[in-house]
């Protein structure tokens, strides 16, 4: 059995492997064929290295060429879509259809291509300048990218496809791409086009390359070289951590997405109102995709009275009735039993029947839990949790100000939702937990559940602690994505013809937005 | 004796003292009378209680009113002016005239007035709204923030009445901070006024807060304590390294400003043209204010040469020969002494005579040191040990190779210079030089010395660890220095009444500028 060859500066390669490791079928529970190298630290170096020349390069590349890079390559994702879905199915048992084929490589390739018109465009970099004091900064490419993929979207988020990866490339940068090791296939054939695409457009060799496994301590290693400028991963809390404190430490950014159990409040007018459609809505949401999405709805507040009940009543039969979906692996069910378990011993009792039964391949019941305000406020951190799947912990609040509590203990996260009654009832309520639960999230929703992310200007995925690493960012969203990979770089009385073109007199392509002076504009300085 | 009170929550009153100290006039190398406290952890949970408090109700307060209270606060300090430039003087041995009266002052009150601009403008909120997709988002206040200045700039970087004071109140969030203990008496003046414009102006008590001295323990704490939302930090490596760690581990931003010797380049051509004038520039720049400023020319580096020798020789001169300052305090004598120690152990050889002769009070020597690149290449970390003070050390490159294998191996820094000539003569070794240099740096100057920072948007005061702990975020520039004390909030689907201002359809005051679908505006939406 031959071993897959890794991606380093432009060629695909023999790993210098210290082991293999293979994917397995979810579904089936069945090892994949394909075997892929654990790399060693040899590998890193030569990426490393490659990385290092290719964002001196990259920095004297236009802008256009690396949209026209993000474009080609888009198109040959779609050119390959049959191969990828597939593919994925195969490696995370997600539905080829529509989720995969439909809905994922769809919004991947429009992130690039998005990516690609940002680049293009310009304005993302923030262009300043003060004629007066002859002063003028903008965002610059920050150099190489390490990119650390998540399980659960193995296009729309993958190291060498997804949102960082299309940002830290349309910044200007070099990526170099850890797969999870779940997907790996899925990766190879992404990396393959990556590379296509790059040697299309003339990009340096060592843009774009991938590692698909390393140890922990390389992992820890890695991010924190001097060779790498900054870092982007999604993933679990722990290993998460453990990236974030070596890339602390050497002073390197590094954007962690680590764990969100997005918190919704159901406000009492709401359930009067439209209590069937609520259930509905909340059990397709909270079931929708194996409820593996960052955004899942892991925590429903309720104050305590008989609509509640009612709607928790209509939400057992739902999760009971609903088909129990395949689960992305082993892994991810083995954590999912294991933090049900913790919710439990923390005194959350389980309301659906079942443990791990009607699915196929590696599942787990679709799971509620319910716990009191009151036992909830006795143990805050284990009742947050992050259960990871089709698991939701449903908490009762005796009244208001227990309610208020709740809120007030919750950790960062990525999103919060209130629905509260359209005709004013809740009004009063609603504006004692909102601005409780403001400034715990990044994404304040109303009347709509938290798993759709779409990829608008104007939305934030990221929040505060431990959902992300700084508040201030966002993972999804272009441009503002892009400033993740950025550093600010002035030029105090440089001589013209020695600015960069985004902070010469002439506005080149003349559709970026730059801050002359106090307002913002698109034309040329005169 | 009585020890001063403290401020919290918006009353002078007696501190939970664990101990005293007292400031020294360095000139003098005497006691000063007042006496102030070591705040016990009491007085920080006190602090913290109210900043909280204050951060809930900020966030509902007009950033007009924000504004009115900056530029109250301006105006007092300029109606202080005498008492505040008489304290500092004897507090720091600053000069009163031109330095703390005719530049810092009113660089100080400039800076407020400008934040309170920016805070009534808005455009620094980077308001962004997608209407097709029903989603809004803005830089929000992100809560209490703990500042602690340094001991070089006593106004304008005080943690009470500096920059990062200036641009986290503008952000909309409370500041506690912690005067740096060499002028405390400074530091409580600036407090009074502050807390007397919070009162005019009907700003919560708890907006502004002073603590004059903790252990280190208890900083480490204070920073990563659950109701502090940011840190802004101004100081030694050392201590800024371990409030980083502490900080980061919480998962709370902490913008830390460490260190940096500030390379200039100084190529063949400018010297064969302008060798007097460039003698006495830098000469000039780097006794300026003893030495002691974070953009002080640490270290200039040549190209061997007769021209280079008859340089270094003229500033020999210069050195030797200009009056010997007072330095701020006899704990930067003491670092001074011991860190051209260093560099003396590295290799590096003093060129002037003396050691610590000639000044009053607290003071080094004029020092100049050389060594050769090839020995710079050597002990590359040691020689860039910063002198903080009167000190700069010059490298002497054999070629061009060797200059740029110096310009590799330099750490992060706040500026790097580049002296050229304007025939052109220099051009093809500044591509080579600047192309290394630049990412290196967070301000880049052509023909300059770093040490002016000129309040501008497009300044970037800032730069690649250790120079800071993030190149993405400068301290000084507004609006964009506002932008590190605030957090993303996205608003999906929320009812239109329940937006912040910012993000309504109505431009509030009809000035900031907005991104709305994709186009930056001053209109309102239609």
């Amino acid at each position: 059995m031959t071993t897959q060859p890794v991606l380093i500066a432009g060629q695909w390669r023999e790993a210098d492997a210290t082991g293999t490791f293979v994917a397995e079928n979810p579904a089936l529970k069945e090892s994949l064929p394909e075997v892929y190298p654990v790399s060693s630290w040899t590998d890193c170096e030569a990426a490393l290295d490659a990385a290092s020349s290719a964002a001196e390069q990259l920095r004297r590349t236009p802008a256009d060429r690396v949209a026209a890079f993000l474009e080609n390559y888009a198109a040959r994702i779609e050119a390959r879509a049959p191969e990828l879905v597939e593919t994925a199915h195969l490696e995370t048992a997600l539905p080829k259809s529509p989720r995969l084929a439909d809905v994922e490589l769809p919004r991947t390739a429009g992130q690039l291509r998005q990516a690609a018109a940002a680049a293009r465009e310009g304005s993302w970099c923030m262009a300043t300048i003060d004629t007066g004091a002859g002063i003028r900064s903008y965002l610059a490419p920050i150099g190489p990218v390490c990119v650390f993929g998540p399980n659960n979207f193995p296009f729309a988020f993958n190291g060498v496809s997804g949102g960082d990866f299309a940002a830290a490339i349309a910044a200007g940068n070099p990526v170099i791409a850890k797969a999870h090791s779940s997907h790996p296939s899925t990766s190879r054939i992404f990396a393959e086009e990556a590379q296509n695409s790059a040697d299309a457009e003339g990009l340096p060799p060592g843009t774009v390359q991938l590692i698909y496994r390393l140890s922990h301590a390389d992992g820890e290693r890695l991010v924190a070289d001097r060779r790498i400028a900054a870092t982007g991963y999604t993933g679990s809390r722990a290993a998460g951590l453990k990236l974030k404190q070596a890339a602390d430490r050497a002073g390197k950014p590094i954007y962690v997405e680590l764990s969100s159990i997005n918190p919704v409040v159901v406000l009492p007018g709401a359930l009067r109102e439209r209590a069937d459609q609520l259930s509905e809505e909340f059990a397709g949401s909270c079931l929708m995709g194996v409820g593996q999405f960052c955004t899942n709805a892991g925590l429903l507040l309720f104050l305590a009275g008989k609509e509640t009940d009612a709607l928790i009543d209509s939400l057992v039969t739902r999760f009971e009735t609903a088909p129990v979906g395949t689960l992305l692996s082993g892994g991810v069910a083995r954590s999912l039993a294991e933090n049900v378990g913790k919710l439990e011993a923390a005194g959350a009792q389980r309301l659906t029947a079942g443990k791990s039964a009607g699915g196929a391949g590696h599942c787990f019941a679709n799971t509620l839990l319910r716990v009191a305000a009151k036992e909830f406020l006795n143990h805050p951190q284990a009742l947050q949790t992050e259960a990871f799947g089709n698991a939701t912990l449903l908490v009762v609040a005796a009244d208001a100000d227990q309610l208020e509590q709740v809120v007030d203990c919750l950790e960062g996260n990525l999103t919060g939702c209130i629905y509260s009654d359209t005709g004013g009832s809740d009004d009063a309520l609603y504006e004692r937990i909102a601005s409780r639960l403001r400034p715990r999230v990044g994404r304040l929703l109303n009347d709509k559940m938290p798993t759709g992310v779409a990829v608008s200007p104007a939305m934030h995925h990221g929040g505060p602690f431990p959902a992300t690493g700084h508040p201030g960012f966002t993972a999804v969203g272009i441009p503002a994505s892009l400033q993740r990979f950025a550093m600010l770089q002035c030029y105090d009385n440089v001589r013209p013809h020695r600015l960069p073109l985004a902070l010469q007199d002439k506005n080149p392509g003349g559709a970026m937005w730059r801050l002359v002076d106090g307002a913002w504009t698109q034309n040329d300085l005169t």
